[in-house]
Protein backbone atom coordinates (compact mmCIF):
# COMPACT_ATOMS: atom_id res chain seq x y z
CA UNK A 1 0.00 0.00 0.00
CA UNK A 2 1.63 3.22 -1.16
CA UNK A 3 0.68 7.17 -0.39
CA UNK A 4 -0.32 8.35 -3.82
CA UNK A 5 1.92 11.22 -5.11
CA UNK A 6 0.64 15.28 -4.70
CA UNK A 7 -0.68 17.00 -7.93
CA UNK A 8 0.85 20.32 -7.30
CA UNK A 9 -1.12 23.21 -9.36
CA UNK A 10 0.73 26.43 -9.36
CA UNK A 11 -1.32 29.26 -10.63
CA UNK A 12 -2.05 32.63 -10.71
CA UNK A 13 -2.19 35.45 -13.23
CA UNK A 14 0.50 36.58 -15.53
CA UNK A 15 3.33 38.61 -13.67
CA UNK A 16 2.82 37.25 -10.33
CA UNK A 17 6.04 35.02 -10.60
CA UNK A 18 4.81 32.06 -10.58
CA UNK A 19 7.40 30.41 -13.19
CA UNK A 20 10.22 31.61 -10.96
CA UNK A 21 8.82 30.20 -7.56
CA UNK A 22 8.77 26.82 -9.51
CA UNK A 23 12.13 26.81 -10.53
CA UNK A 24 13.24 27.41 -7.45
CA UNK A 25 11.55 24.92 -6.06
CA UNK A 26 12.89 22.46 -8.47
CA UNK A 27 16.45 23.82 -7.68
CA UNK A 28 15.39 23.13 -3.88
CA UNK A 29 13.53 19.30 -4.21
CA UNK A 30 13.90 18.46 -8.14
CA UNK A 31 14.96 15.34 -7.00
CA UNK A 32 11.73 14.47 -5.49
CA UNK A 33 9.46 16.49 -8.12
CA UNK A 34 8.37 15.49 -11.67
CA UNK A 35 7.41 18.11 -13.77
CA UNK A 36 4.79 18.00 -15.84
CA UNK A 37 5.07 17.46 -19.58
CA UNK A 38 2.79 19.46 -21.94
CA UNK A 39 1.58 18.13 -25.39
CA UNK A 40 1.66 20.34 -28.42
CA UNK A 41 0.91 20.48 -31.97
CA UNK A 42 3.06 23.21 -32.73
CA UNK A 43 6.65 22.22 -34.09
CA UNK A 44 9.90 21.19 -32.03
CA UNK A 45 12.08 24.43 -31.94
CA UNK A 46 15.94 24.03 -32.24
CA UNK A 47 16.97 21.99 -28.97
CA UNK A 48 13.56 20.89 -27.82
CA UNK A 49 13.50 17.15 -27.15
CA UNK A 50 10.49 14.96 -26.75
CA UNK A 51 9.35 13.72 -23.94
CA UNK A 52 11.36 16.70 -22.13
CA UNK A 53 10.43 19.72 -23.19
CA UNK A 54 7.08 18.40 -24.99
CA UNK A 55 5.14 15.65 -26.14
CA UNK A 56 5.11 17.07 -29.90
CA UNK A 57 1.83 15.63 -31.94
CA UNK A 58 0.16 16.22 -35.08
CA UNK A 59 -3.45 17.94 -34.44
CA UNK A 60 -5.91 14.56 -35.60
CA UNK A 61 -3.70 12.78 -32.60
CA UNK A 62 -4.34 15.66 -30.41
CA UNK A 63 -7.63 16.12 -31.04
CA UNK A 64 -8.39 12.54 -30.48
CA UNK A 65 -7.18 12.39 -27.38
CA UNK A 66 -9.34 15.69 -26.30
CA UNK A 67 -12.19 13.62 -27.67
CA UNK A 68 -11.27 10.44 -25.58
CA UNK A 69 -11.12 12.65 -22.67
CA UNK A 70 -7.19 12.15 -21.93
CA UNK A 71 -5.96 15.50 -21.15
CA UNK A 72 -6.62 16.84 -17.99
CA UNK A 73 -6.76 20.23 -19.71
CA UNK A 74 -6.00 21.82 -22.97
CA UNK A 75 -6.37 25.22 -25.21
CA UNK A 76 -5.61 26.34 -28.32
CA UNK A 77 -3.25 29.70 -28.48
CA UNK A 78 -3.65 30.76 -32.26
CA UNK A 79 -3.47 27.79 -34.57
CA UNK A 80 -2.12 25.05 -32.03
CA UNK A 81 -2.61 23.45 -29.41
CA UNK A 82 -1.44 22.37 -25.87
CA UNK A 83 -2.97 20.03 -23.42
CA UNK A 84 -1.54 18.41 -20.29
CA UNK A 85 -1.87 14.73 -20.97
CA UNK A 86 -3.45 12.86 -17.86
CA UNK A 87 -1.99 9.06 -18.08
CA UNK A 88 1.89 10.98 -17.60
CA UNK A 89 0.51 12.83 -14.13
CA UNK A 90 -1.53 10.03 -13.16
CA UNK A 91 1.71 7.42 -13.65
CA UNK A 92 3.97 9.46 -11.68
CA UNK A 93 1.00 10.58 -8.64
CA UNK A 94 0.55 6.52 -8.22
CA UNK A 95 4.09 5.95 -8.11
CA UNK A 96 4.34 7.88 -5.17
CA UNK A 97 5.58 10.75 -6.90
CA UNK A 98 4.69 14.58 -6.36
CA UNK A 99 4.04 15.97 -9.88
CA UNK A 100 4.32 19.63 -10.39
CA UNK A 101 2.12 21.83 -12.79
CA UNK A 102 2.52 25.38 -13.58
CA UNK A 103 -0.44 26.48 -15.07
CA UNK A 104 -2.73 29.81 -16.21
CA UNK A 105 -5.95 30.20 -14.49
CA UNK A 106 -8.15 28.56 -17.23
CA UNK A 107 -5.77 25.57 -17.57
CA UNK A 108 -5.59 25.35 -13.71
CA UNK A 109 -9.64 25.46 -13.56
CA UNK A 110 -10.24 22.29 -16.35
CA UNK A 111 -7.48 20.19 -13.98
CA UNK A 112 -9.56 21.19 -10.89
CA UNK A 113 -12.65 19.17 -12.37
CA UNK A 114 -11.03 16.29 -13.73
CA UNK A 115 -8.63 16.15 -10.53
CA UNK A 116 -9.77 17.62 -7.81
CA UNK A 117 -8.03 15.73 -5.04
CA UNK A 118 -4.93 18.13 -6.32
CA UNK A 119 -3.16 20.66 -4.18
CA UNK A 120 -4.47 24.33 -5.80
CA UNK A 121 -1.96 27.04 -5.39
CA UNK A 122 -2.08 30.62 -6.40
CA UNK A 123 0.35 33.07 -6.87
CA UNK A 124 -0.04 36.82 -5.73
CA UNK A 125 2.12 39.32 -7.16
CA UNK A 126 3.29 41.77 -3.62
CA UNK A 127 1.07 44.20 -4.97
CA UNK A 128 -1.37 45.18 -7.92
CA UNK A 129 1.45 48.03 -8.35
CA UNK A 130 4.09 45.65 -8.44
CA UNK A 131 2.27 43.34 -10.86
CA UNK A 132 1.58 46.49 -13.19
CA UNK A 133 5.35 47.17 -13.25
CA UNK A 134 6.18 43.32 -14.10
CA UNK A 135 3.64 43.32 -16.87
CA UNK A 136 5.25 46.78 -18.85
CA UNK A 137 8.79 44.99 -17.72
CA UNK A 138 8.20 42.37 -19.84
CA UNK A 139 8.17 43.82 -23.33
CA UNK A 140 7.20 46.28 -25.42
CA UNK A 141 3.64 46.53 -26.08
CA UNK A 142 1.20 50.07 -26.77
CA UNK A 143 -0.59 51.24 -23.86
CA UNK A 144 -3.96 49.74 -24.66
CA UNK A 145 -2.75 46.43 -24.67
CA UNK A 146 -0.72 46.92 -21.48
CA UNK A 147 -3.72 48.06 -19.56
CA UNK A 148 -5.83 45.31 -21.30
CA UNK A 149 -3.34 42.84 -19.57
CA UNK A 150 -3.22 44.34 -15.93
CA UNK A 151 -7.01 44.77 -16.19
CA UNK A 152 -7.34 40.81 -16.70
CA UNK A 153 -4.88 40.07 -14.52
CA UNK A 154 -6.64 42.30 -11.92
CA UNK A 155 -10.18 40.41 -12.82
CA UNK A 156 -8.16 36.72 -12.57
CA UNK A 157 -7.33 37.17 -9.10
CA UNK A 158 -11.05 36.76 -7.87
CA UNK A 159 -10.67 33.01 -8.80
CA UNK A 160 -8.02 32.97 -5.75
CA UNK A 161 -11.29 31.06 -4.20
CA UNK A 162 -11.24 28.25 -6.45
CA UNK A 163 -8.02 27.52 -4.80
CA UNK A 164 -6.81 25.65 -1.59
CA UNK A 165 -3.66 27.93 -0.95
CA UNK A 166 -2.47 31.49 -1.80
CA UNK A 167 1.60 32.62 -1.86
CA UNK A 168 2.06 36.14 -2.11
CA UNK A 169 5.06 36.44 -4.24
CA UNK A 170 7.20 39.36 -2.46
CA UNK A 171 10.18 37.39 -1.71
CA UNK A 172 11.37 34.92 -4.31
CA UNK A 173 13.18 32.74 -1.18
CA UNK A 174 10.23 33.43 1.04
CA UNK A 175 7.72 32.50 -1.46
CA UNK A 176 9.40 29.01 -1.89
CA UNK A 177 9.20 28.91 1.73
CA UNK A 178 5.90 28.36 1.85
CA UNK A 179 5.29 26.66 -1.25
CA UNK A 180 7.96 23.77 0.26
CA UNK A 181 5.58 24.07 3.71
CA UNK A 182 2.33 23.60 1.81
CA UNK A 183 4.06 20.21 -0.04
CA UNK A 184 5.47 19.39 3.28
CA UNK A 185 2.05 19.40 4.75
CA UNK A 186 -0.01 17.91 2.51
CA UNK A 187 1.93 14.96 2.13
CA UNK A 188 0.84 14.43 5.94
CA UNK A 189 -2.68 15.07 5.47
CA UNK A 190 -4.88 12.11 6.75
CA UNK A 191 -5.79 10.74 3.21
CA UNK A 192 -8.67 8.62 2.31
CA UNK A 193 -6.55 5.19 2.31
CA UNK A 194 -4.94 6.19 5.84
CA UNK A 195 -6.98 2.80 7.33
CA UNK A 196 -4.84 0.93 5.12
CA UNK A 197 -1.63 3.26 5.63
CA UNK A 198 -2.15 2.66 9.49
CA UNK A 199 -3.14 -1.49 9.90
CA UNK A 200 0.72 -1.60 7.87
CA UNK A 201 1.96 0.15 10.88
CA UNK A 202 0.23 -1.85 13.47
CA UNK A 203 0.84 -4.85 11.60
CA UNK A 204 3.93 -4.47 13.47
CA UNK A 205 2.84 -5.69 16.62
CA UNK A 206 3.84 -8.45 17.23
CA UNK B 1 -10.26 42.95 8.13
CA UNK B 2 -7.98 40.24 10.02
CA UNK B 3 -7.14 36.91 9.60
CA UNK B 4 -8.22 34.65 12.03
CA UNK B 5 -5.43 32.85 13.92
CA UNK B 6 -5.46 28.96 13.98
CA UNK B 7 -6.43 26.53 16.82
CA UNK B 8 -3.98 24.16 16.60
CA UNK B 9 -5.50 21.01 18.33
CA UNK B 10 -2.07 18.45 18.73
CA UNK B 11 -3.63 15.11 20.09
CA UNK B 12 -2.48 11.20 19.99
CA UNK B 13 -2.04 8.48 21.98
CA UNK B 14 -0.40 8.23 25.05
CA UNK B 15 3.12 7.08 24.88
CA UNK B 16 3.47 9.22 21.43
CA UNK B 17 5.36 12.32 22.48
CA UNK B 18 2.78 15.11 21.39
CA UNK B 19 4.33 16.82 24.56
CA UNK B 20 7.88 16.85 23.45
CA UNK B 21 6.71 18.21 19.94
CA UNK B 22 4.79 20.95 21.76
CA UNK B 23 7.75 22.04 23.62
CA UNK B 24 9.53 22.22 20.65
CA UNK B 25 7.45 24.08 18.82
CA UNK B 26 6.93 26.98 21.40
CA UNK B 27 10.65 26.84 21.93
CA UNK B 28 11.09 27.73 17.80
CA UNK B 29 7.25 29.92 17.85
CA UNK B 30 6.33 31.08 21.46
CA UNK B 31 6.14 34.39 20.02
CA UNK B 32 3.18 33.76 17.62
CA UNK B 33 1.49 31.02 19.50
CA UNK B 34 -0.63 31.35 22.71
CA UNK B 35 -1.14 28.18 24.37
CA UNK B 36 -4.60 27.72 25.45
CA UNK B 37 -4.77 27.62 29.25
CA UNK B 38 -7.25 24.91 30.83
CA UNK B 39 -9.44 25.09 33.69
CA UNK B 40 -9.77 23.06 37.00
CA UNK B 41 -11.83 22.28 40.01
CA UNK B 42 -8.45 21.07 41.69
CA UNK B 43 -6.14 23.42 44.04
CA UNK B 44 -3.32 25.04 42.92
CA UNK B 45 -0.46 23.62 43.89
CA UNK B 46 2.56 25.25 44.73
CA UNK B 47 4.07 27.64 42.60
CA UNK B 48 0.90 26.95 40.03
CA UNK B 49 -0.11 30.43 38.74
CA UNK B 50 -3.91 31.39 37.48
CA UNK B 51 -4.47 32.13 34.32
CA UNK B 52 -1.08 30.80 33.55
CA UNK B 53 -1.28 27.33 34.84
CA UNK B 54 -5.12 27.35 35.02
CA UNK B 55 -8.19 28.85 36.04
CA UNK B 56 -8.58 27.49 39.22
CA UNK B 57 -12.55 27.28 39.89
CA UNK B 58 -14.96 26.09 42.18
CA UNK B 59 -17.15 23.09 41.21
CA UNK B 60 -20.48 24.88 41.09
CA UNK B 61 -18.89 27.39 38.66
CA UNK B 62 -16.98 24.70 36.48
CA UNK B 63 -21.02 23.24 36.33
CA UNK B 64 -22.79 26.14 35.43
CA UNK B 65 -20.17 26.59 32.39
CA UNK B 66 -20.57 23.40 31.15
CA UNK B 67 -24.46 23.54 31.09
CA UNK B 68 -23.61 27.02 29.51
CA UNK B 69 -21.88 25.34 26.85
CA UNK B 70 -18.47 27.56 27.53
CA UNK B 71 -16.36 24.75 27.28
CA UNK B 72 -14.62 23.47 24.00
CA UNK B 73 -14.24 20.26 25.95
CA UNK B 74 -14.30 19.00 29.54
CA UNK B 75 -14.30 15.84 31.06
CA UNK B 76 -13.69 14.54 34.90
CA UNK B 77 -10.67 13.10 36.20
CA UNK B 78 -11.70 10.64 39.27
CA UNK B 79 -13.13 13.49 41.66
CA UNK B 80 -11.99 16.95 39.25
CA UNK B 81 -12.82 18.51 36.52
CA UNK B 82 -10.93 19.78 33.92
CA UNK B 83 -12.11 21.48 30.85
CA UNK B 84 -10.67 24.43 27.52
CA UNK B 85 -12.45 27.87 28.18
CA UNK B 86 -14.18 28.86 24.63
CA UNK B 87 -13.90 32.60 25.49
CA UNK B 88 -10.45 32.76 26.31
CA UNK B 89 -9.55 30.47 23.15
CA UNK B 90 -11.66 32.81 20.94
CA UNK B 91 -10.73 35.94 21.95
CA UNK B 92 -7.21 34.90 20.89
CA UNK B 93 -8.19 33.81 17.38
CA UNK B 94 -9.90 36.91 16.96
CA UNK B 95 -6.72 39.00 17.57
CA UNK B 96 -5.43 37.18 14.94
CA UNK B 97 -3.63 34.69 17.57
CA UNK B 98 -2.93 30.74 16.58
CA UNK B 99 -3.71 28.64 19.88
CA UNK B 100 -2.05 25.82 20.95
CA UNK B 101 -4.25 22.63 22.68
CA UNK B 102 -2.33 20.09 23.43
CA UNK B 103 -5.05 17.38 24.32
CA UNK B 104 -5.94 13.88 24.70
CA UNK B 105 -7.98 12.07 21.89
CA UNK B 106 -11.32 12.33 23.59
CA UNK B 107 -10.85 15.94 24.35
CA UNK B 108 -10.13 16.92 20.67
CA UNK B 109 -12.93 14.77 19.83
CA UNK B 110 -15.06 17.06 21.39
CA UNK B 111 -13.47 20.23 20.50
CA UNK B 112 -14.00 19.18 17.07
CA UNK B 113 -17.63 19.04 17.50
CA UNK B 114 -17.45 22.86 18.95
CA UNK B 115 -14.82 24.08 16.22
CA UNK B 116 -14.68 21.92 13.09
CA UNK B 117 -12.72 25.15 11.59
CA UNK B 118 -9.39 24.31 14.18
CA UNK B 119 -6.25 22.03 12.42
CA UNK B 120 -6.44 18.63 14.17
CA UNK B 121 -3.01 17.18 14.44
CA UNK B 122 -2.34 13.54 15.55
CA UNK B 123 1.19 12.21 16.27
CA UNK B 124 1.78 9.11 16.27
CA UNK B 125 4.82 7.08 17.51
CA UNK B 126 7.57 5.80 15.55
CA UNK B 127 6.40 2.12 15.56
CA UNK B 128 4.16 0.89 18.24
CA UNK B 129 7.15 -1.39 19.32
CA UNK B 130 8.54 1.99 20.12
CA UNK B 131 5.00 2.80 21.87
CA UNK B 132 5.34 0.25 24.07
CA UNK B 133 8.79 0.90 25.12
CA UNK B 134 7.71 4.47 26.05
CA UNK B 135 4.85 3.35 28.00
CA UNK B 136 6.70 1.12 30.36
CA UNK B 137 9.40 3.44 30.58
CA UNK B 138 7.01 5.94 32.48
CA UNK B 139 6.30 3.96 35.34
CA UNK B 140 6.29 1.27 37.77
CA UNK B 141 3.05 -0.17 36.78
CA UNK B 142 2.03 -4.16 37.14
CA UNK B 143 2.30 -5.88 33.83
CA UNK B 144 -1.76 -5.98 33.50
CA UNK B 145 -1.89 -2.34 33.81
CA UNK B 146 0.98 -1.95 31.12
CA UNK B 147 -0.89 -3.95 28.91
CA UNK B 148 -4.21 -2.65 29.10
CA UNK B 149 -2.32 1.33 28.39
CA UNK B 150 -1.02 -0.41 25.36
CA UNK B 151 -3.87 -1.83 24.01
CA UNK B 152 -5.81 1.42 24.67
CA UNK B 153 -3.19 3.35 22.61
CA UNK B 154 -3.08 0.81 20.16
CA UNK B 155 -6.81 1.38 19.40
CA UNK B 156 -7.02 4.99 20.42
CA UNK B 157 -4.74 4.91 16.64
CA UNK B 158 -8.09 4.02 14.88
CA UNK B 159 -9.11 7.82 15.65
CA UNK B 160 -6.46 9.27 12.92
CA UNK B 161 -9.60 9.51 10.27
CA UNK B 162 -11.06 11.90 12.57
CA UNK B 163 -7.74 14.24 11.83
CA UNK B 164 -6.82 16.34 9.52
CA UNK B 165 -3.31 15.83 9.42
CA UNK B 166 -0.66 13.25 11.05
CA UNK B 167 3.18 13.35 12.19
CA UNK B 168 5.09 10.35 12.91
CA UNK B 169 6.89 11.38 16.10
CA UNK B 170 10.67 9.29 15.34
CA UNK B 171 12.67 12.22 15.56
CA UNK B 172 11.36 15.12 17.96
CA UNK B 173 13.07 17.81 15.57
CA UNK B 174 11.86 16.07 12.36
CA UNK B 175 8.34 16.08 13.76
CA UNK B 176 8.65 19.87 14.70
CA UNK B 177 9.24 21.01 11.14
CA UNK B 178 6.34 18.99 9.82
CA UNK B 179 4.30 21.03 12.47
CA UNK B 180 5.45 23.98 11.45
CA UNK B 181 5.41 23.22 7.99
CA UNK B 182 1.46 22.53 8.49
CA UNK B 183 1.23 25.70 10.02
CA UNK B 184 2.78 28.40 7.62
CA UNK B 185 0.52 25.78 4.95
CA UNK B 186 -2.47 26.41 6.76
CA UNK B 187 -2.03 30.51 7.13
CA UNK B 188 -1.95 30.52 3.39
CA UNK B 189 -5.03 28.37 3.25
CA UNK B 190 -7.40 30.35 1.64
CA UNK B 191 -10.30 30.69 3.67
CA UNK B 192 -14.08 32.28 3.57
CA UNK B 193 -13.63 35.65 4.32
CA UNK B 194 -10.41 35.66 1.13
CA UNK B 195 -13.04 37.76 -0.87
CA UNK B 196 -12.50 40.81 1.87
CA UNK B 197 -8.96 40.35 2.23
CA UNK B 198 -8.52 40.24 -1.29
CA UNK B 199 -10.32 43.57 -1.84
CA UNK B 200 -8.67 45.56 0.16
CA UNK B 201 -5.21 44.18 -1.38
CA UNK B 202 -7.00 45.12 -4.90
CA UNK B 203 -7.73 48.46 -2.93
CA UNK B 204 -4.00 49.69 -3.38
CA UNK B 205 -5.07 49.80 -7.18
CA UNK B 206 -5.03 53.94 -7.70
Amino acid sequence: MKRRGLLLVVSGPSGAGKGTICKELLSRRGDSITVSVSATTRSPRAGEVEGVNYFFLDKEKFVDMVAAGEFLEHAQVYDNFYGTPMKFVMDELVRGKNVLLEIDIQGAMQVREKYPEGVYIFVLPPSMKELKNRIIGRGSETAESLEKRFSSAFSEIDFIKKYDYYIINDKVDKATDTLTSIIDAESHRVVENIEELINEFKGERE
